[in-house]
């Protein structure tokens, strides 16, 4: 570690950032961290607007690379989710340098299909884990604490309670990981006890990629599931009869992978961090 | 071919049938083919109800066997789509017997899910078009005049006007199609002209699907994309700022899969018959 603050580049390879959001989290970073404030550099990237995107889908994949590329960088933390990040995996990957792979890279939702891509280069310092973009929510600071704790400190207390040293978790938004079934970006999730939640889907939505996921050979060989928070549900019509928990029991059951319980994780403040393979302090 | 006109068996895998449905199909079919008119025989099961569903997955799959298995019926016909035939598929695949290899089936949508199982296992009567649920649409006697029209006399008008006779073709709903990528009953479709529908998802779900199913290597193979209508788009926040056509022609530039053109279906009354395989008379 350097002398001054860790340095955090932050990219955003999905939706656009709110440049107040920036501001708000170095404000929040220099007031934790008075004596050793970690730098957060937004790269310009991040306010960008391109239809759905932060820019086109060149322009994002760019950025990404020269912050995960940059050897004065430390951590990569993603800003924000929405959609689009899965776009950028062949771009990403071809364009990666070996000082990418020392990085630790925190964010969760639809950047998980890059999370994925970089899992499957072998990268090892991938974290499920609150945003910038989290600041936008009723106490939010709590989020970004967290996220901070875990990119400056490896704040155990960051972590998602059943995450322990020396096994395998991963955390995924069930709709990303359905996306990425059968892709080459599908990431290898034999033995990790897998964490999955979602927000904003309808109950058929997420039945149908519960199925999915759980259909796949592959991913039958995951430790065992435990659901986080499914958020924001709007109203199935006629009403689906089951509960989130129901159906990722009823596919566990008829997939014979172990459900194991809740997970800390979700579209919320309390969203807990989860690494993607080891926790490694 | 019997002396009287030819038993089609309808069954709801996903969704409940409204019952005046059944009864206007029943009329319409006794009014097309006076002299010989089909016999039109939805099971019970149609009707029933359980959470989303048309009766549980036991029951469904059931009544699914029933017709399938029946040396009786000529014909097996979706009686609509929503959600639910893929929970079948498993169960389905494992009850089958030859005669059920032997027969038409006919439906879109949802029930995709099923017909990719039935195409792996090598079932060759499969194909996409209207069902009896088409006659709630205004001038829905159209659509459901098409699918007899096929289902009682093979006739090529009411094909999709590119499918020529002895080549592959296939006709897949979009979140469907990607919803079955890396599962068991994921179709081969090599060397396949590949039409593509959808309705009622936003512009960003789509790419986020065709973006998925384009990013599958065997999905690589086939031999073109066409692309049917998307239809009923919620408003994209921000604006998505491409149409579907463009979202399709950019992912199969990506992909290398030659782009087509326009394919004549869709969830509205001009949908007509593409065959999953190769077209018999």
């Amino acid at each position: 570690m350097r002398a001054g603050g860790i340095k955090i580049g932050i990219v955003a390879p999905a939706s656009r950032l709110d440049p107040a959001v920036a501001e708000q989290a170095i404000a929040l970073a220099q007031s934790l961290y008075p004596d050793r404030p970690p730098e957060l550099r937004f790269h310009p990237q991040c306010f960008l607007s391109s239809g759905h995107f932060a820019g086109d889908d060149e322009t994002r994949a760019r950025a990404f690379l020269e912050i995960a590329n940059d050897p004065a960088v430390d951590a990569l933390w993603f800003a924000r989710g929405g959609y689009g990040s899965g776009r950028l995996a062949a771009q990403v990957l071809a364009g990666l340098t070996p000082i990418a792979a020392r990085k630790t890279y925190l964010g969760y939702s639809d950047v998980g299909a890059l999370m994925a891509a970089l899992y499957t280069a072998g990268f090892t310092g991938l974290a499920h884990g609150p945003m910038p973009a989290d600041l936008k929510r009723e106490g939010g600071d709590v989020a970004v604490r967290r996220a901070l704790a875990y990119l400056v400190e490896r704040a155990p207390s960051a972590l998602e309670p059943t995450v322990y040293t020396g096994g395998l978790t991963a955390a995924f938004n069930i709709t990303m990981l359905s996306h990425l079934i059968g892709t080459p970006w599908q990431p290898d999730l034999q033995g990790h006890v897998l964490m999955l939640e979602d927000v904003s889907e309808h109950m058929y939505r997420i039945d149908r990629a519960i199925w999915h996921i759980t259909a796949n050979s592959a991913m039958r060989g995951v430790a065992g599931i435990r659901l986080g928070r499914c958020s924001a549900i709007p109203p199935n019509e006629p009403d689906f009869g089951e509960t989130p928990e129901q159906v990722v029991r009823h596919w566990c059951a008829m997939s014979g992978i172990p459900y194991l319980g809740p997970a800390d994780i979700g579209h919320d403040i309390d969203n807990k961090v989860v690494p993607l393979g080891r926790f490694t302090s």
